[in-house]
């Protein structure tokens, strides 16, 4: 019998602690599991994560831990936030302590390398006793340097099972965290995950100088090409014109906070890949979803201009100037020939 | 016999004076249009419009005049830049000057107050003489400030007849000005008037201190009720995802160089309405446009909860902080309905 006012959170970087502050605000107990002691000392003790959260007090209602067992048992959900690459790890670690009532919810934007899997199929595969259609997605414009200040924030939850997603909603919701439900989990998931090739392109781009005007149409041509991976990978072409879409695109693109932003603004500075992940030191998840989706695009014979543009920077060498001169310079077009077509016109007979 | 190498921009403002630099990067003759005398002296003895354009140095191919006769006469291109209000007065003015050859694009973005029509459709009132479906609508995310300075630019020109979409691109493509074509001419018109509502929130949020959460959610239901009253007055839902819809939105709503974004910004301060317009000293179509777009949702049925909020703001007197809250305390709900219609889930059974 889950105890009902418990939930976990793994593991303990920015986003988790802020949704761990969430549950806290909204009266629950929670475990929030990290393997770093220093760390679990320090929330236990100072009410503080500062690698990640600088100063800001947390809850006394957020307990730490280093045992995964300890922090899943009788929780009724249990939240992983984790980078992509360990969601395997702790998927397999999970099966000894989740049972079939227990409500799973991940936030995690990225595919599993090599598989190019979705992090939901990730859980599936590890947990193979869970419903997979209670597996809920979290995902939004959300930096959580704001949401942990209280800042309004709005997100989406998706599932195939209604009733998981609204159990979600239920769990998170409050004045300043509203919590939107879609069925949709593969464009929801797609769209967090896409959205962060286009952040290094805009981080690339505002290295450059190169303004807002060649921002705004990254970003522009960024969606569109999220959207047709997304849509032929099964999402709903609506998931990307929402909060998960367009919403988390604008967000990762535009704010100071966005390390993938900051990631790309150091490219242009001249820095070598492996100079700006060494100086960040915390996971830049857009590297490696350039590389997944670079992937994903020949699978599904999708063109994808700028993850590709993106990929040579990365792991080509190519200039980043070049590349987004490249972007910029394709020739003269029609913007959309689907409006033509939509509107009947004979612009293209 | 229209002279190959003119074209005419009216007026001189920001926009109008930086797409006639555009011009004359290109090797045109350009004539710029001005009421003001000290403007257009100063134009062509300093090469300068430093009201609108600060220091920056004008190309010697743009000469100015106040005289209509004189800019509009034997130019192959007639562009008019003027704001809303002054579009009737304008295109009556120029009867007397331009035939059924001349190419006319305009790049205003609004309604006309009292009638709600488009712009394209006051031209088409004026001149009856000419072919309505030759009429150039272009708009796209392209602050002034960063096109005077050739920073890298894309932009939307649309009409019904291709061929005259067409000849606008081809007058104005370069290297950094990239020019799409696009049938959808209510599309891109409405698009580019109703995000000059939505940057006016953005600016009251950004002024209340509500951070980047917050205004991606705001972005991303704005774009919704653009698109809703977009498709409602005959528009493609697809123009709305592309550069005039969704990249026009992110950068009035993301840049420092927007007018409307500062009127709300100066709003969310405590300033009044007549404060912010006395202090700004230029037109703020925002305005204006939000009292069109509360109407016009009316017309069509159409529901635009932010829009419907900023005129409270505006013209009624209500505490900017109440509406940004009011906008995101709205009730728990699914996110878009038609994502579980589309996917053919049971979420709505």
């Amino acid at each position: 019998m889950p105890d009902s006012g418990k939930v976990a959170v793994l593991v303990a970087g920015s986003w988790g602690t802020a949704i761990a502050s969430v549950l806290a605000e909204n009266g629950r107990q929670v475990c929030l599991w990290s393997r770093n002691e220093n760390q679990v000392e320090e929330i236990n003790t100072e009410h503080r994560n500062r690698r990640f959260l600088h100063d800001v007090e947390l809850s006394p209602l957020i307990r730490a831990t280093n045992s995964m067992e300890e922090a899943v048992n009788g929780a009724e959900a249990v939240f992983i936030v984790s980078p992509s690459s360990a969601m395997r790890e702790i998927a397999s670690a999970l099966k000894s302590y989740v049972n079939e009532d227990t409500l799973l919810i991940h936030a995690t934007k990225g595919f599993e390398s090599g598989t190019l899997k979705r992090m939901s199929e990730v859980l599936k595969d590890e947990l193979p006793m869970y419903d997979p259609n209670r597996i809920v997605v979290l995902s939004g414009p959300s930096h959580a340097e704001e949401v942990i200040e209280r800042c309004p924030t709005t997100v989406v939850v998706a599932a195939h099972d209604k009733a998981a997603a609204e159990k979600a909603q239920d769990l998170l919701i409050n004045s300043y965290f509203r919590v939107y439900t879609n069925p949709d989990v593969v464009g929801v998931e797609v769209g967090g995950a896409l959205k962060n090739i286009i952040a290094l392109g805009a981080g690339l781009s505002d290295g450059l100088g190169f303004g807002d005007n060649a921002k705004a149409a990254l970003l522009t041509r960024g969606l569109a090409e999220i959207a047709r991976l997304g849509t032929a990978m099964g999402g709903s072409p609506l998931t990307f014109a929402g909060l998960a879409g367009i919403g988390d695109l604008v967000v990762t693109c535009t704010s100071r906070h966005s390390r993938n932003w900051r990631a790309g603004s150091m490219l242009a500075k001249g820095l070598s890949l492996e100079e700006v992940l060494a100086q960040m030191g915390m996971v830049v998840e857009g590297v490696k979803t350039t590389q997944a989706a670079y992937l994903l695009a020949r699978k599904h014979g999708i063109t994808m201009p700028i993850t590709d543009e993106l990929h040579q920077v990365l792991f080509d060498g190519k200039d980043p100037k070049t590349a987004v001169e490249d972007l910029m310079g394709r020739g003269p077009t029609h913007e959309i020939e689907e409006v033509a077509k939509q509107l009947q016109t004979d612009w293209l007979c």
